[in-house]
């Protein structure tokens, strides 16, 4: 290995390569026993890297399950059916097919676990919801666009109530697509924040 | 010790009195290490108890978690306000003082954790819902009674929302009675529900 190879593995930044190794190590991890035995030490046994990389490069648990769940492809586009209401519905199932699909579900699960006794994790928790901006903002800015929502609706109370749904559902582990459940809470959601 | 003394410690029937300090100690190992620091083993410790004991009654963490949050008092009687909005705020409010203020917060938390990687314990959290009925099902007989809901209106998807709003608090720490938020979701909500 040449000098360049030293210096980078020694150094924060990363090697491309060995980090999505390790990030596809912690994807199966995840998989296949679920947060409760994803630890540093089984995704750098599967990745075959040593532990100090891992910490080099992600410094925790948390910032290597925020990192998986943001590299999984979420497509919220083709949901403008025209109502917030049919937006919700649409976008609703789209979220609950993502995480019930993709590694980001077990990787949101184990984020909000890790986040109840590591304050660390708390602090990145939230940071990571401001910062995502949670996607659902686009749907309440569509339907502001169109004159739906009433003169006093609330932002954070609309994200708040379409995090908290769709938390819970994580949480119970009810994550199926079953169309007239997501339909009567998307409407009871969506009647909440429209002029009347 | 006479004969029925002997026979109550060895059958399944509880002492009254080996229970409540049993609890006791729970509710303390949770205030003091939260969740994560909450086994069995520091529970029989700190009771002078036995685990097997403990495992007799209980059989496990889920079951003994969902006492502690039993038997904490949570009065959502006087949240009559004359209107479903008034009521929403009122009971979220006093839910959100109870899980900050009692032990039935973290012993919650607790049990949604363990959800997450213990089959049982997603059972028993599903069974713990559905049989205690959320106390919000009352707030929406009342609305119901006063005429307020919309003919459509859908019960589980109301308790749906309205849960998940306050788990949502829950895993983020946020159970400060922060007003005006409380204010914002109440009345999405209950506009989500009425007559138009």
């Amino acid at each position: 290995m040449g000098r360049a190879g030293r210096r980078s593995s020694a150094g924060p930044r990363r090697s491309k390569a060995a980090a999505e190794a390790i990030l596809e190590a912690a994807e199966a991890v995840l998989a296949e026993v679920g947060y409760a035995g994803f630890t540093i030490e089984q995704v750098a046994r599967r990745a075959g890297a040593g532990k100090p990389t891992i910490y080099r490069w992600w410094n925790g648990k948390p910032a290597l399950l925020i990192e998986i769940y943001a590299r999984q492809p979420l497509d919220l586009s083709d949901t403008d059916t025209g109502s917030l209401e049919g937006d919700l519905v649409a976008a609703l199932a789209r979220l609950l097919t993502f995480w019930r699909e993709t590694p980001a579900g077990e990787a949101f699960t184990a984020l909000l676990v890790e986040a109840q006794h590591d304050p660390a994790a708390l602090e990145m928790l939230r940071a990571f919801l401001a910062e995502r901006s949670f996607p659902f903002a686009d749907l309440f800015d569509r339907a502001a666009r169109r004159g739906e929502l009433a003169a006093d609706f609330d932002l954070a109370a609309g994200l708040d109530l379409v995090s908290g749904y769709v938390w819970a559902r994580l949480l119970t582990r009810r994550l199926d697509n079953d169309a007239p459940s997501l339909s009567s809470a998307a409407r009871q959601m969506a009647r909440g924040c429209l002029r009347r």
